[in-house]
């Protein structure tokens, strides 16, 4: 008999219940609209209501391990008080944690969106089988996941694994953290319209304004589209986004070493358009990678530095927080810790 | 009765051996010059002879712990060979570990010098305390270590904490490592060598310049020296490479989240005139650091990012490599792995 645990994946529009047994089999998964409910204390109720029914339906199936969720934006991994989030409003300071777990009257693990995206892809997907691994996740804005030997590293506040804002231009174009040329700023939707609005307002980018002139909405697909049909300016848009993502993942070889990266979220989808880049940069920028021997992009061998796209979607992170349970304790994750002795206190 | 171990730092002029207790106090320390003994066979008979001689009298002291030996140069982890020492030339390719082990019948811990610096620091040190540290070592180049959960972190093949050669500026100066822009190329004696000899031939530097043609040799610590009394020339270059350190390491505290950073080495010694310009960078670049509630520089406070100085010198290897032999085997090392599962091989 198996062993199963329930994952969810709480996003802006979506929240998803889903089922896993300790193979990685997806047994059932439950998607709800979030925009539909409206506030925590709704979704919530939901979230607690959809894990009870599929605890409850799977319990015969073998022993249950625990639930693992996924939250979007920044948690106070010591008090599971959700921060901030774009992406759900109306969230700020929500003690998420102490919520469902009042509830369910049972331990949650709770983590950040892009780590168990992260994990997903470590289990089952694109880092299968490697030891460590860095998830670069382009999104609106571009998060990140970071797995030691396979536990998510948190750093000392829970913040680690946030490469969209390092500085890849030093006096690059301000990005909303405060700082210039971070990578969100060429990678990631949000990089990627940036750079796709500056081109037309150049008068670079004709092919591209006709197009949303024709009606058209100015999407990162569409600069991909027009990309793939040779169209200059938009091939020029996603060489850019290659080259800041291979700067900052080349730094990351120097410093790391790990055997492997990762990129997904949406914008990884145009992959083809922008991956010849990255590897371009990274061949040229770090000297770990070429002492490791890199291997022709997609093959996997030992010593080497892989860089490859994620396997698993949108799934990813329904099966990370689905892992989380199954994890011995001292590998669940690198705590937070901000152990200080006592001399300078 | 207290422990004691056995710590060596190989380095390019002298080779040091000292007996440290596991309190940290150092017993007994053995100064021996490399460049008078010559190639690596003599070398490591001295470095075996004073171990030999050093066990023995220390032998009623403690239980012996074992020997940690610091060495310069891209070790191969796995089978214990010096790879490449620019620092010590008729070492390519020497089997170092082996030869130790050979002459002393017993087990030795081979580590590179930057990271038993680092673990010098961290036991002793400026990292006192903390759980995670990142250490930067301005030396000619730039090298660095980290230490993770107590250990040190080594990466797939033993050839992390880089920082040197993370890019700093894409289309900066050429670096020997075949990038650009390196962080080498702004602080280190080199980096800090480069732009002095640049700003001498732009006419930007006449005091330096006429220290030079007066019989001074041209050096990071002339340029510290004229950078406190006031040249301006000479404090732009600290400043340039302040603020290339504090690039780098609000790109680290952003991905890593650590609790310290530590800037050590002979380049470290100019401090006062570079520190400034790294937390002017840190504050604008990192918004995990502003989220961890930077302290003011030096003071120390739990679950703030601290970025401070190194306070061993150069000891701090010498205390490292005694205090390989004191860890737990799971916390020597984050082992080099590359553990690659079956699927695709």
């Amino acid at each position: 008999m198996s062993e199963f645990a329930i994952g969810v994946d709480l996003g802006g529009t979506s929240l998803r219940v889903a089922v896993v047994d300790d193979r990685g089999t997806l047994l059932e998964k439950v998607t709800l609209s979030t925009k539909v409910l409206r506030g925590p204390e709704r979704v919530v109720n939901a979230m607690c209501d959809a894990i009870g029914v599929l605890q409850t339906k799977y319990n015969s199936n073998g022993k249950f391990l625990g639930i693992g969720v996924g939250v979007p934006g920044i948690i106070d991994l010591g008090t599971g008080v959700l921060r901030e989030s774009p992406n759900l409003p109306g969230w700020h300071d929500y003690p998420v944690l102490q919520e469902i777990e009042h509830r369910l009257g049972t331990r949650v693990i709770l983590e950040n969106d892009a780590n168990v995206g992260a994990m997903g892809e470590y289990w089952l997907g694109a880092g299968r089988g490697f030891d460590s691994m860095f998830m670069y996740t382009l999104g609106t804005g571009i998060g990140g996941g970071i797995v030691l030997e396979g536990a998510i590293w948190h750093g000392m506040t829970g913040m680690a694994g946030e490469p969209g804002h390092t500085t890849i231009e030093p006096d690059g174009p301000p990005c909303a953290c405060g700082n210039r040329g971070c990578l969100e700023q060429f990678a990631g939707a949000n990089g990627v319209l940036r750079m796709a609005k500056d081109a037309i307002a150049s008068g670079d980018a004709a092919k591209l304004k006709r197009a949303i002139e024709g009606g058209e909405e100015l999407t990162p697909k569409l600069v991909y589209k027009l990309a793939t049909e040779g169209d200059k300016a938009c091939r020029a848009i996603y060489q850019k986004a290659g080259e800041a993502l291979g700067i900052s993942i080349a730094s990351m070889i120097n410093v790391l070493n790990l055997p492997i990266f990762v990129i997904g979220g949406g914008v990884a989808g145009a992959w083809e358009a922008f991956s010849p880049f990255i590897f371009d940069q990274v061949r040229k920028r770090s000297f770990v990678y070429n002492a490791t021997a890199p291997p022709a992009p997609e093959r996997i061998a030992p010593r080497c530095t892989h860089i490859t796209h994620a396997l698993l979607g949108a799934d990813s992170g329904l099966y990370g927080a689905a892992r989380l349970p199954m994890l011995p304790e001292e590998q669940e994750a690198h705590s937070p810790k901000a152990r200080v002795n006592s001399r300078a206190l």
